[in-house]
């Protein structure tokens, strides 16, 4: 029995917490993409939330490719996608490909470029949530097939492929293997694991 | 004449759009900081939060290494920034270190890390706005330093040094070219500049 689309949104969501911004809590990386547009208006706000994450210096390295189903350039993103991630992702309505600038004004290397693009995605994830828009970030594209096809100068790094759209009923799924990570509950490491008051020794919190 | 936090407030506030997240219209990083110490509650939430961040196959690499005042950890990650921050991050209540684990638990190279830690600290920073507490990311520190005096191994990148706390007066910066930086608006491209259809074309959105 296959659970539907609104079954496993209760399953994704973390944990409640007092205070946690709701979008954290409801964020999660479906392979299901309903087959409905994201409006111009939405694009928008998203980016318009994007343009305003910190970046080192404010040097703002962030770039995205931004293709719309049927387009050139979301043909192009697809093409560069590893199978496994071909398999799901061209039924997302929207592809975009997260690309930093590694020099700075100053024309110097930029140490942070990769960094604080990661900054733009997670806000783009979170303002996404909100909406009700769901966000898969993809590692696994060809770097060299996306920087040919765009053209993408040697100095900007490539971030993330990221598919963006309605989450979709998990039956869309013809792949065992993915149905069963779609229907999973998110795991992630305890706090102690990672918040730490020196090298190899978790910081108390009362 | 000086202006008060609540009128800095106001000028870093980024223009109201509709449906944008609240946290990211108000986050910006201020260096006046405000002599009230932060919640061990608050720090909880706050890296409940970060713990939901997205990363590369789950990694998680996201490390961050967290002193209050007072404490050895504190005068380590201060001593290890550069003079023009020491200048104002010593009066922060908290300073963090980001740091990121550069091997994959496959213990193969992860070309994520540096990226995914910029994305949990964009989640610490919002989720901490949403709080009503301040966060200023700083590059501008010695790594050697801070490698060396936590131990932390080769494979672990550094990301950026975070200070944290609550907003303090304006009137608290000493050097005017800071108190000039602390009270101008936020600055940011235009959508046009970075939401492409192609490389060098920007996409149009309705």
């Amino acid at each position: 029995m296959t659970l539907s689309a609104v079954e496993v949104n209760q399953i994704k969501q973390a944990p409640a917490a007092e205070n946690i911004l709701p979008a954290v809590l409801h964020r999660w990386s479906p392979r299901a993409f309903a087959d409905k547009p994201v409006s111009d208006a939405d694009l928008k706000t998203i980016f318009e939330a994007v343009r305003w994450t910190a970046s080192s210096s404010n040097e703002q390295p962030w770039r995205f490719i931004v293709g719309r189903q049927g387009s050139e350039t979301y043909t192009k993103i697809l093409g560069s996608l590893v199978e496994s991630n071909q398999l799901w992702a061209g039924k997302a309505p929207v592809l975009m490909l997260g690309v930093a600038n590694g020099l700075t004004q100053k024309n110097t290397p930029n140490g942070s470029a990769l960094y604080d693009l990661g900054q733009a995605a997670a806000t783009l994830a979170l303002q996404a949530t909100a909406l009700g828009l769901a966000v898969h970030q993809m590692g696994g594209y060809s770097r060299d097939k996306a920087r040919e096809a765009f053209g993408i100068p040697a100095e900007y790094h490539l971030g993330a492929a990221i598919a963006l759209g309605y989450q979709g009923e998990p039956s869309l799924l013809t792949v065992e293997r993915m149905l069963q990570i779609e229907t999973s509950p998110r795991t992630r490491k305890e706090l102690n694991e990672f918040v730490l008051s020196g090298w190899g020794a978790a910081l108390h919190l009362g």
